[in-house]
């Protein structure tokens, strides 16, 4: 919304069956597949699978579903971003248990960068520290130490420490003041979200029409479609947006 | 299996859509009624609902589903349990978000005792914990206490303490030597799993026949059904059941 301010925008979240980061490929796969082909009924003219267990899973399959309309995942700008932002080629990913054990962080960032050394490592409990907006303070701080200071043990400038950091999960950005005074400051920290935004300027620039909103003089409106409970969707999304969503906002959906 | 050895056993996890604990009401009797219709197929003399979220919310729908079956849940039990254990009445339970929102424990410990003063504490940070096997040290003392202190501060012996913990979640007991760090030695702690199990075999004995599996040579049978990722399932379950199972024992199902 903030790069692309022009834009009408439809959210979709599978709140019933979430979350998908422990799930196997083949439901995360189905799932996926479910919600694209829900989000085509509105005419969307790009399509952003912004779960990272969904874009390492279920990509190839969300596209075969929705035939001319562009789908951006989040690992690849994710990947990419990485590759740029890392001086010494050795990167850490933290993500979920199904995004790590598929592998896609690790194989798209030596397809960007063939000289990369990647470090992944689940970080579960992440997910349910940020759901339950307990982002700060010493329970998170020593459960990011747990994750991270295996990852990042040694000398704060070692070469052999890695000196980019990818957020590989749609939460950890909740996460990110107390990833970072884990880290220490010399770390870059990238945050998939941003990067995709950026990738899908990049494709809607190239590819497609300008913001139908624009012309309508609806630009910039915002719709919530929701599989479940309305009243999580709109305390959980509120702190996720940093902004307040109202119950009138959020649509209830079976998939 | 341990209260009632003759007896065979089919367990149904729904892998695929967990947690329970933080969903609508809705969602979770809707999912708990294909569960008990699928186990329904089995031809089961008795039906648990082994989850505290799913008996909290989903139990009448449950027993529409599947009628000539005695159906148990696990909060009577639990709450009759801990009405039992507790001296002074005053009562701690820790649930999920869907559970205490629900307030099942809470109507039927009253219901048991009307002098019963309830403490009811959604406590979802260890639904993760116990998933991810992180039951002892620091983080899960971490936790703990954020969840318990403001249930059990003051004294040890203060009569304004609950005397009795109900761990009323299913994953709770993996926890169980941490909790009991943290609320000191006097409290009573209730698993509402042993409740319930003594609870099954009153119901077996007052209604039904004996075990079939003592006629038929098999007794003790157990079958696992979950309807995703037998790896994930074979791991966690495993711990939960604190006996290896063999991905041969667990079949895919879809709900």
């Amino acid at each position: 919304m903030e790069a692309l301010p022009d834009e009408d925008f439809i959210y979709l979240g599978d709140t019933a069956r979430l979350p998908y980061g422990t799930k196997s490929p083949q439901t995360v796969a189905r799932y996926s597949q479910q919600a694209a082909e829900a989000l085509a009924e509105y005419g969307v003219k790009c399509l952003v699978v912004a779960c990272n267990t969904a874009s390492a899973v279920g990509l190839p399959g969300v596209r075969d579903r929705i035939e001319g309309v562009p789908v951006v995942g989040v690992i690849e700008p994710g990947a990419a971003a990485a590759c740029d932002a890392s001086a010494s080629g050795r990167i850490a990913v933290i993500a979920t248990e199904g995004t790590v054990r598929g592998g896609a962080y690790q194989q798209a960032i030596l397809r960007h960068r063939s000289d990369a050394v990647v470090f992944a490592q689940p970080a579960p409990l992440f997910v349910a520290l940020a759901e339950e907006g307990l982002c700060e303070g010493a329970i998170p701080e020593s459960i990011a130490r747990h994750y991270l200071e295996p990852l990042f043990d040694g000398a704060t400038r070692s070469p052999s420490r890695p000196d980019t950091l990818v957020l590989g999960c749609t939460h950890f950005p909740m996460l990110a003041g107390t990833i970072r005074s884990v880290v220490g400051p010399h770390v870059r920290i990238v945050d998939s979200a941003k990067t995709t935004a950026h990738a899908v300027r990049e494709q809607l620039q190239e590819q497609l029409q300008p913001a139908a909103g624009v012309v309508a003089g609806t630009a910039g409106a915002v719709r919530f479609l929701a599989t479940d409970s309305v009243d999580r969707f709109v305390r959980i999304g509120s702190r996720f947006l940093a902004r307040p969503i109202a119950p009138e906002e959020v649509e209830l959906i079976d998939l």
